[in-house]
């Protein structure tokens, strides 16, 4: 059904319809949430097992115990590398936050300079782009720093280029841009190969601008046929543009959330400055747990079984929502879309334009926490009030049905009552 | 033997025989390092126990494993506040490394000012007090952030507070001072009542003075008559001034060093403060570690039984080098002393004036790599040329032995060639 294509009196109709189906939900006094990308628990009991696999007796490297190796076990910088598609020693291993990592960068880069060149803090004005919809946490961690924030429309292929580019080439006060190119949060879109070789190697006016390149999802997957990401440090370095990148990644939704184990890979000199920065700022990162980390992943191999099992643990959580979008609302229904990811956490929808906050009101009201609507926008300001995002994995089964009775009765109102006017 | 007594004629003679002494040592290349203040092999055995203490079977709350919990885990924050002296709510506990909590302190400082006054990056030049000698790795993060330090001479009780006090009313550009107040780093000596009271209570010019209490050996006993440090949090809220306070400690000399857990303890508008700027920085520290961490330390009564046992094996390696030192040099030889610290990682050792380089390099030559002559002061710079770091815990008994040879040769030598010319 195509709600644009009725008539008035239809869609009062289905208005009236739809708010005596609304009645009966807050009658019932649901609480759900789907608002954050956590994992659930029986995600989570997969990792138990790591906590079994280093004991008093173990046989285990002593320097682990100790001091220093600031950059991490070779170990683990080398399981990270190969996740990344790139060298052990491109890779600084953290601590339990990939977030955590971003920030300091972020710090480092506007208290002392990248590679020697001006802080960011001497600057009046710095900009940074932000495809969108994208991480909120990206936004409001810059933001807090005081960087102003340029929106980029993203598509099915990742962020518009001939935007970026044209910015990029005249602005030297743009210093970075965020991006998540494998399943990105929230639209599940995997950059194309063409979108990364476009960002690895575009002209850039600052000599220090830096892709931010948060690949959070690298080996997420919800299907068995993974999208290919390019390996945009390879690109890169074809051109001679390798210190323009930064990647994070973490474990923090292989073992646990929080409490996993983040890396950032960067080029041999962005490497160097990294490190000449963070000998001040602490001795060493958690080794012992890296270690643990290690006896529990081992290789890319064990990695992509451990995320397989992920997957049959998540994937139906996500198949409810999209299953009962799709049966309630079709294709062409003129009022909602969404998107089906391949990997990552999230599902992105597109409601009814100037409709989105009226939705999340509604379904708080019916006892169901969605993402704040605009949040997946920098400073929380979506101007087509259309994006929600959806996060299906730390919801219980019986929890994600009333989730979807609601969501679904929420934007139908939502956009009936915009319809009918 | 009073070596400032002796005649041309017989320090000549003295030298000649240590010159042989040295030249035996040299041409058995030893290589010894008691630089670092890192835990040996039997204490870090010690902490094993922690790794067995949470499998793949442990009853554990389940939300530990999640993301949230940015200030800790509630049985950490309260065991840390036993142990400072502070309640669990002044509590937040960080990840592996308190050098770490400090410079994120001193940088939200620097970036975002503290409790709402200027930041401290919009200052032409601000400084730091720096009772010395001191840590180094405290000055070198100071530095780093372009901070102008200032010496503040110690002396048994803690540092020279007539000065701190006088400095501090007239110079609002002072934002902060650094004080490992007890069994401090690397004198040993722990801060009178006195000192801890006119340090909480003091005027300050500047409403953003803060006090880096670096309480890193708070439970490092090496007798069984502990030093007793008054409580400043409590002083200081007697006196209203709590909010001048940070405290930091870490279990990296308790558990695993480098893969402890760390804290910052403050009062509740700092906690607030903090946290504001936390948030954005990372989305919460190793939870499943904080919580392995609780189940092996338990309590204070268990805390300070382990330490207890790492007593056992550390304090026989003061004693050797304690020993040797009064052996070959008495009290009033005019050219070395040493402190006998009761708690902490090092012995301090004041050389001949002029001399302490000429040590280490002597040391350096045979051997013997000791903690950079100058490092226990800011800028690296010991206007005496005197004080000297001893760390002996990290070395085998067999090579302290051979250390305190190479130590004393080195030390007679570099005073008879001053006093014999």
């Amino acid at each position: 059904m195509n709600y644009t294509a009725l008539s008035k009196d239809q869609l009062e109709v289905l208005l009236e319809s739809e708010r005596a189906e609304y009645k009966q939900i807050v009658a019932q006094k649901f609480n759900v949430d789907i608002a954050r990308g956590k994992p659930c628990t029986e995600q989570l009991d997969l990792a138990m097992d790591m906590l079994g696999m280093l004991s008093a007796d173990s046989d285990y490297p002593k320097a682990y115990r100790n001091y220093g190796m600031l950059e991490g076990i070779p170990e683990m910088r080398e399981l990270f590398g190969q996740m990344l598609g790139v060298s052990a020693q491109e890779v600084i291993v953290g601590g339990s936050s990939s977030l955590n990592l971003m920030y300091d960068t972020v710090q480092r880069a506007m208290q002392y300079g990248v590679m020697g060149n001006r802080p960011w803090n001497r600057y009046e004005t710095i900009k940074f782009l932000c495809p969108v919809p994208g991480y909120d946490r990206h936004f409001a961690l810059t933001q807090h720093f005081g960087i102003e924030m340029i929106n980029i429309p993203m598509d099915d292929n990742g962020p518009n280029m001939d935007l970026i580019e044209h910015l990029v080439s005249i602005d030297d006060t743009i210093k970075g841009i965020w991006c998540v190119p494998k399943y990105s949060n929230p639209t599940g879109i995997t950059y194309s190969d063409e979108v990364v070789t476009r960002l690895a190697t575009m002209q850039t006016k600052a000599p220090d601008f830096r892709i931010f390149w948060d690949n959070a999802y690298c080996v997420h997957e919800l299907t068995d046929t993974p999208d290919q990401l390019a390996n945009i440090m390879e690109i890169a370095k074809q051109a001679g543009t390798q210190d323009r990148i930064y990647i994070f990644t973490s474990t923090s939704k292989i073992t646990f959330a929080g409490s996993g184990v983040s890396c950032i890979a960067a080029s041999a000199a962005n490497i160097r400055d990294i490190l000449s920065h963070m000998t001040y700022q602490t001795i060493s990162y958690n080794k012992v747990w890296q270690y643990m980390h290690w006896l529990y992943l081992r290789d890319m191999d064990n990695v992509r079984e451990i995320m397989r099992r992920q997957m049959q643990v998540i994937a139906p959580k996500f198949h409810t929502i999209l299953n009962a979008l799709q049966e309630n609302f079709g294709q062409d229904n003129g009022i909602v879309s969404w998107t089906t990811p391949k990997g990552g956490y999230f599902i992105s929808m597109d409601v009814y334009p100037g409709c989105a906050k009226r939705v999340a009101q509604l379904c708080k009201q019916a006892g169901l926490t969605i993402t704040s609507a605009g949040a997946t926008y920098p400073y929380g300001v979506d101007d087509a009030d259309r994006n929600l995002r959806i996060a299906p994995t730390f919801t219980s089964d019986e929890d994600l049905e009333i989730a979807t009775r609601i969501l679904v009765c929420c934007v139908k109102i939502a956009a009936l009552e915009q319809l009918a006017v």
